[in-house]
């Protein structure tokens, strides 16, 4: 960056606004997949919209390339400063500007964490459902941008339908204004689904208006093991039927994922023994108090009856809740443990689900000899996470492992991302989920709103002159 | 249009497929707003993707603008055939491709029948749950490309919510098939959201897969009275606390609307006697066949208790609950009948809401003496219908109503169409809901995906190049 620049910068932003060389900490190059290899020359620390604008237009004017920072929690290497890339973090920009009780509203900023939002909704008598593990240290921003997904998607959806409204910076500095509060709006283009789910790429997410919901009255939560996919994918129905939209959570363990969450994290407590061939949590949350328990136990008790379960333990506590959760949260200090591996966040079909630990294993081996397979996650939403790990002394084969797992998501048209993202991560794999004219057009829209490409530059696709499905590993036969 | 154009339109689409001269019949350019001034010369009739695809890329070649038609149900001049432009109907793109009542998915053909949609997902036991007056006669591709609304907006959100996946064809050819059937899918942009919206002026929508629920066990409805818009308000936050997720409808008629509709509309009995300020149809659909009934009459009686309502009638049977939703839907009835009057379909907030009537007659009385207004509506979803009429004789003087209503709800920050959409018809007030970088963004993404300005040109917005801010009527001060 040319000394001028930096003037220009500092400028707009003061003493607090930047720091460059050696005072930039590796907070701004670090991230769950560790320290970057590229250290950040300058870190600009924007706090507000105009600011924000302000020196946006300075790198558009400079071409200067940015990667834009929330609480740098994603798992797609999409925040970590690439060469060249100068850091915007919304650090600063950090706050719960109002709350609306009767509309159901809240407006924050972008660089609020999101247990932040929850605290001030929960404060207010409200919830808003967003969840993941990474609460304390991700920002709305970052959720937004990634579209982020969590535990209860399967009642609240995912961010993007607990959006209302998005105020975001385009890369020429522009800003657009969407922070619509209603629940219906046709008047022309819903701007803000650019920049939802974009990961940067379009624009910079500054503020945003979300959903609340009013308080659920009950908890309720059981533990159950199944003998067969297809009594899991029936109980799943059942539930579905019998619960309605009071389903909360539906969530599914493979046999050898909970062997590994018994074995290998600290302080859980089995609650149904070892021995079957799938282990379901089940959660309902509800609006009667005086009811839902009955509700929840006359459904549990049908799929007994029916065989669609064989055993099953029932929450009758706040302190049973947390610890069968407990069991399900295992499931990815499990999967971290098995480090050295290879992780993967996926959806597919039902009917493809029932199949993927015999199909996978018997690829994997083929190619790689003996292979160990973690399967499980959010099975109501489509979504299954795994981890595969081969046991063969040395580097893990990681590009024949995603090539093997990627080829055959892509075989049965299902998805190589369902809430990660792309990022850089996963971007060489795109093209196995979305077609030539779908990346074509990918392509066309960021250069409308990017021209220069200087907003998160490489993550997602690639601007290169190569058709894009060129750049896909082919599907191994 | 030359003739080998057409003889290569005919040679793509068959005998079948094309419509010219004096067989071209009303019905192509009838809408709600009665019979077009436009007859047009030509209506192509494609039977697949295929064919509308290469029929596109001969009009893209040609530049030949067209206006894509459903059910020509839409109430915002949106679907009628313009000076030059050639019908293309989904009509023959019709029917259920596939339905998967385990993942909750149904795939259907554009032009298909909203209440053939429902019926088929009430043949394999579950609902798809988007619902609207006109359902026999518009398609699915119409509520997809104006992103519908509705009864049920509360519980299961707009059409964009109840969409997974869209097929489209866009101005030159180009099929992009994002025909996605999962809940969470981050692979990049999320481009159905495109196509859902924007009123068929980004592309041809041809397929979508759509979500289906688990059928509700309970129905019950109440109709109740109020004696002021703060009880209204209240009564929503307590009906919204005590049913949860099971609130499936709030909506309200003002007084002066009550009186209409119990005058006006034949064989409506009244189920509260009038003479208070509002009244309220609430609606549950619940999962607990043994007590969905007991905890709403207990909601209800804390509400009576509380003082939100005066009265209330509970339904004790289907014909009860069609007689109560015969009431509100009388609204519709009422508003029609007073022609001729202005319409509008607004989204505010509740304050907004709570100083409509009183803050639009002194408006609407100052400019035009003795004045009607009709005004009920979604109140949960934020979103009213309204009519004002104005008792001179006389045409109605519409601008003059417009831009004191529209020019209001720009002021407050309201929606001017919360379910419409734009169309030809409010096209020049939008800029009182959109920012003018959000119209020139529009206008940006409009100009990539169809750059010669084919696909419902003019509706929502004009691409001339006047700024667009510059089209909007002045708010009255």
């Amino acid at each position: 960056m040319r000394p001028e620049t930096l003037d220009n910068l500092h400028r707009i932003l003061g003493d607090k606004g930047i720091v460059t060389g050696a005072d930039v900490h590796e907070g701004y190059y670090t991230d769950p997949r560790g320290l970057g290899d590229v250290r950040p020359n300058v870190v600009l620390r924007p706090a507000s919209t105009a600011e924000l604008s302000q020196i946006m237009k300075v790198c558009h004017d400079t071409a200067q390339p940015i990667v834009v920072q929330g609480g740098l929690t994603g798992l797609v290497t999409g925040a970590r400063p690439q060469h060249n890339e100068v850091v915007i973090t919304m650090e600063r920009m950090n706050g719960i500007e109002s709350i609306d009780v009767k509309a159901g509203t809240i407006t924050v900023l972008a660089g609020t964490p999101l247990q932040v939002v929850q605290e001030a909704a929960d404060a207010a008598g409200m919830v808003f459902p967003l969840d993941l593990g990474a609460r304390g240290s991700c920002t709305i921003g970052g959720n937004l941008s990634t579209n982020a997904g969590g535990n209860r998607v399967i009642r609240y959806g995912m961010t993007r339908d607990l959006t209302l409204g998005v105020e975001a910076v385009l890369a020429d500095g522009t800003v657009i204004n969407s922070l619509n509060g209603f629940m219906k709006n046709n008047t022309g283009y819903d701007l803000k689904q650019m920049f939802i789910g974009s990961e940067g790429t379009l624009g910079l997410i500054t503020r945003a208006t979300l959903r609340l919901y009013p308080k659920p009255k009950t908890q309720v939560v059981a533990f159950c093991a199944a003998d067969s996919f297809d009594a899991v994918a029936d109980l799943m129905a059942h539930m579905r039927t019998g619960l309605g939209a009071d389903l909360s959570a539906f969530e599914v363990l493979w046999a050898k994922t909970y062997a590994a969450v018994l074995s290998d994290v600290a302080g859980i407590k089995a609650p149904i023994p070892q021995g079957h061939a799938f282990y379901v949590l089940v959660e309902m949350m509800g609006s009667d108090a005086a009811h839902d328990t009955e509700k929840f136990e006359t459904c549990l008790g049908q799929a007994l009856e029916n065989e669609l379960i064989v055993d099953a333990v029932l929450s009758r506590s706040n302190a049973e809740i947390d610890a069968l959760w407990d069991v399900r949260d295992g499931m990815a200090h499990a999967m971290g443990k098995q480090q050295p591996s290879v992780g993967f966040d996926i959806s597919l079909s039902v009917a493809d689900m029932k199949v993927i630990e015999s199909e996978l294993l018997r690829r994997l081996q083929a190619a790689l000899g003996d292979v160990r397979l973690f399967i499980g996650g959010h099975l109501a939403d489509g979504n299954l996470h795994l981890v595969a790990k081969s046991l063969k002394e040395g580097p893990q084969p990681r590009d024949t492992i995603q090539e093997i797992i990627y080829g055959w998501v892509g075989e049965v048209g299902g998805s190589i991302s369902a809430e990660h993202g792309i990022g850089l991560l996963k971007r060489d794999y795109l093209a196995q989920s979305r077609s030539p004219a779908e990346l074509a057009l990918m392509r066309a829209l960021k250069l409308t709103m990017d021209p220069k490409n200087l907003l998160n530059p490489g993550r997602v696709f690639d601007m290169g002159t190569a058709p894009m499905a060129g750049n896909a590993k082919a599907p191994t036969p």
